[in-house]
């Protein structure tokens, strides 16, 4: 498998299928994990490092044979190409950003990522469409399990598993929801939920994980705390908050539908109108607009496009996907002309 | 004929023929007039308002029988019917709004109108499509030469005619053009072009005349002074200035198109994506995008959409005439949501 053809497929997980799933995009479990036999890696030396990735390499393709992973070998890899893979949620900005030996094994429909020399030796996800906490854990932990059989993880029997980071010490697992939450933005109930759900020792956070914005309304939810609690405990912390959004934003969403319902169209359909004409867009820009429009959709304001097609805009609009798409690089101001382009005919114009 | 009968038709100035069509809107020309026998209005008593009333619409209809002037009493319609009236440009706010014995005589075309009592006894127009001042000029000096015949007009050798507002002693003659003039105010000249035009004595004002601001890109040049030059020098003053001003919009715009393609479709298509789209639309906001869609058809970018359907939806938008077209009383929001349907139908959506 080549990179660029991810592109011919969508991933599993912006498919919208599954519990929930117009309002839980993703649900994403993920392990940190480190070798006895080699420092973590800001105090590995490049030597180490590469033998890190080359043992890694060879045993995930052999440990996890079932799950038939690609490794990319990302020191090799253009700029553009690891971008591509931070786009598709399948590796982080610090990886694709990040110098020397590394890289990520990817399973063909995108459910399962294996990073090599990230922060830790090993960050594995498996990522879901919609609500599926139960079985995106048992996916990663397979792996884990399949790795763990001929890798030497290091691990305290006091502490648990251990982390580059003591964040991360412990179960090294962080499980998170990606949740579309537009009727509880415009209703300005969303602070008010946040809190409540950060007094539950919750993390909230943007699209692209630590540190980033909220856009378009989408939000991670994800643990805090991996340290002195299991596996189960940390999977039902988030599981548990879950529903209650879910359940907030469909009212939210209901009453502004009943009592607002102008509002509410007028912003879905100027959306539309602005994705089907515009002729320079910014990616962020574009966000907004299909946040708005995959409300509509979900409200059944509009029926002429499907679900999936919007969730693949939003990764399909992003910077380095519409380069590929393009076949060239283009600076800013080329891009935000191609990606409106690329929008109009996505969306049925010309 | 009834107000009602007007929104059947659009006016012949709207119709968007005559020179320079597609940046001069319409040429107008307006006199002045009073009656020696009686005191200026704000002097007036209601009795000799009336009587005023009485003699002025009698002259009006005998005295101009070729034009076919229709009188409209203003005392007794209602508020929304006058207020038609000023958004058809028919007659001036201050009339409109004003009280007591008053009207205005209008030709079935609407290129002549009359108004009664206003803050002068007589103050008559004559507007056109496109530039063409001279004919406007002749057409409104017929119908003062017709009534003059008639009446008595308060008239000074050394002055010329008198007014209730010096500013109007002399000819008593305002000329004005209507601009339509986005490519200088996206090119950021309209304000240097204006400082000349001021420096020529002739006045810069928005779309209802003075005092109101300039919305979507539209613009009134008119001359300052009425007192010492003949009405040829009046004409002259303002049609001079007209053919420079239409050359920097033609230039401004093909500048903006050769090097800045993409913004200008940007600006057009969005324009035309909100008006096709919106649910909720003030008509501030349709007249600046009414203004863009404009400028689009003028140079070619949009065909679908004929130039004098805009300038008709330019009238029909505003309160009164969305009401009279909606067939009831609305409030704000109200007309906010009935504006953006309307709209969506006029462009051929649904």
């Amino acid at each position: 498998m080549q990179i660029n053809d991810l592109l011919e497929n969508t991933g599993e997980w912006l498919k919208g299928q599954g519990e929930d799933a117009d309002i839980v995009i993703s649900s994403r479990a993920r392990l940190a994990r480190n070798l006895v036999q080699f420092p973590f890696i800001s105090r590995a030396t490049q030597a180490q490092r590469r033998r890190l990735e080359e043992l890694l390499r060879d045993t995930i393709t052999t440990a996890c044979a079932d799950a038939n992973l690609s490794y990319f070998p990302l020191a090799e890899a253009s700029a553009l190409d690891s971008r591509v893979l931070m786009e598709r949620h399948l590796i982080s900005r610090e990886l694709a950003e990040g110098k020397g030996p590394r890289g990520v094994a990817i399973s063909p429909d995108e459910t399962i990522s294996v990073m090599v020399n990230e922060e830790d030796h090993l960050r594995m996800q498996a990522i879901h469409s919609g609500l599926d906490l139960k079985n995106t854990w048992e996916e990663i932990s397979g792996i884990d399990n399949a790795l763990e059989a001929h890798l030497n993880y290091a691990f305290s029997p006091k502490l648990g598993y251990l982390t580059a980071c003591p964040t991360n010490v412990g179960t090294g697992l962080r499980v998170s929801v990606m949740l579309h939450l537009p009727g509880m933005v415009i209703t300005k109930q969303i602070e008010k939920a946040f809190e409540a759900v950060t007094k539950m020792n919750l993390a909230v956070r943007g699209l692209y994980g630590e540190g980033t914005q909220a856009h378009g309304d989408f939000y991670q939810i994800s643990n805090q705390i991996t340290l002195g609690r299991s596996e189960e405990e940390l999977l039902e912390s988030v599981g548990a908050v879950v529903p209650a959004l879910v359940t907030y934003e469909r009212m939210a969403r209901q009453t502004l539908l009943k009592e607002n319902r102008p509002t509410v169209e007028d912003r879905v359909f100027r959306s539309l109108g602005v994705l089907q004409n515009a002729r320079i867009i910014s990616s962020q820009e574009v966000l907004l607009h299909l946040s708005s429009l995959r409300m509509g959709i979900n409200l059944g304001l509009i029926s002429e496009i499907k679900p999936e097609v919007v969730n693949e805009l939003f990764i399909l609009a992003q910077p380095a996907h519409l380069q590929k798409l393009e076949g060239r690089e283009l600076g800013e101001h080329g891009r935000d002309i191609a990606r409106a382009g690329f929008m109009r005919r996505q969306l049925g114009m010309n």
